[in-house]
């Protein structure tokens, strides 16, 4: 995954990435997850699959990165002016994205490789360290980014992994209140 | 995996599984998961190949099935006189078990499976139950087994998962001091 860190936007290496995701993005909407194999990938990228097993080792690196790619947040938090406020909105949307079939099984491909699962503890604790900094001076001590972590982000994967039904809204709420009272 | 629950205890279908469970515990203690075949552990458990796909379906579901089995405890929770004392030394047992490296790879096949991860929250859940059980006349109002897979289960799992670390035990009893106290 280093070679990833170095990439020159724009760059050769950047835009063959890109090409390798594209691909991957395309074959998970064409075909059963479990049935995509490198060659195919390369096929499609218009690369050999050295290139692919070259900077990623294997096919579940391969599907980690891009599922984390997908995990980059396009924009901030939503801002709406009180710390329960933005915690409740950020949260919401993140249950629903990751409820969802292709949610849950982004979560696996992460979760499945090496390196990555812990970028998207970074991605997400930078999503609640944004939200907290708005709110310096909470009337309440601030919680830490690991205690959102552990209360809200942690039941909310788990209840999708391990699960029958995802968390429901109530449920999110109530572990945002006792997030933010303990 | 319905053909699972079905099992006669002792019958010949028990004894051909307990032989292809053994043939996978041996192999993930000699070589790497990722390189373990069905047609190796058929050849090891002295079945055929479409033995294992018939029963399974396929590599993940049998790895999911042995990790199930292997998680299941073997006694009841340690009673230790007090709601507070059970939860901590049952929720350090298992921060414990998964934390090590069979134990997160063990947590990462469940998850794959399509129909284990809810026997594994059953499971969970079916401790938790004992315990609470035990304390029918607590001062405070008895948490529900949810709220303390949320509050508990789930922030260990994560970590073990997604985080560079495992919780503490500091960590650990700050959450269920949380749970009993909400």
């Amino acid at each position: 995954m280093a070679i990833k860190e170095s990439i020159r936007p724009g760059g050769r290496s950047a835009r063959v990435q890109e090409s390798i995701h594209a691909a991957v993005r395309t074959l998970l909407e064409e075909q059963d997850r479990a049935s995509i194999t490198v060659p195919q990938i390369a096929g499609r990228a218009g690369v050999t699959p050295s290139t692919i097993y070259r900077r990623w080792g294997d096919l579940s690196e391969l599907l980690a990165d891009v599922a984390l790619a997908r995990m980059q947040p396009d924009r901030p938090p939503l801002d709406t002016g009180s710390l329960l406020g933005d915690l409740r909105a950020w949260a919401e949307q993140y249950l629903d994205e990751i409820s969802s079939e292709p949610g849950r099984n982004m979560m696996r491909d992460v979760q499945n490789s090496a390196s990555i699962p812990c970028h998207c503890v970074e991605i997400l604790g930078g999503q609640l360290r944004i939200i907290l900094e708005r709110y310096p001076h909470a009337d309440s001590p601030r919680p830490t980014i690991d205690h959102l972590i552990n209360l809200i982000v942690a039941p909310t994967v788990f209840r999708v992994l391990f699960s029958s039904a995802p968390l429901t809204v109530e449920e999110l709420h109530r572990l945002i209140d006792i997030a933010l009272d303990t």
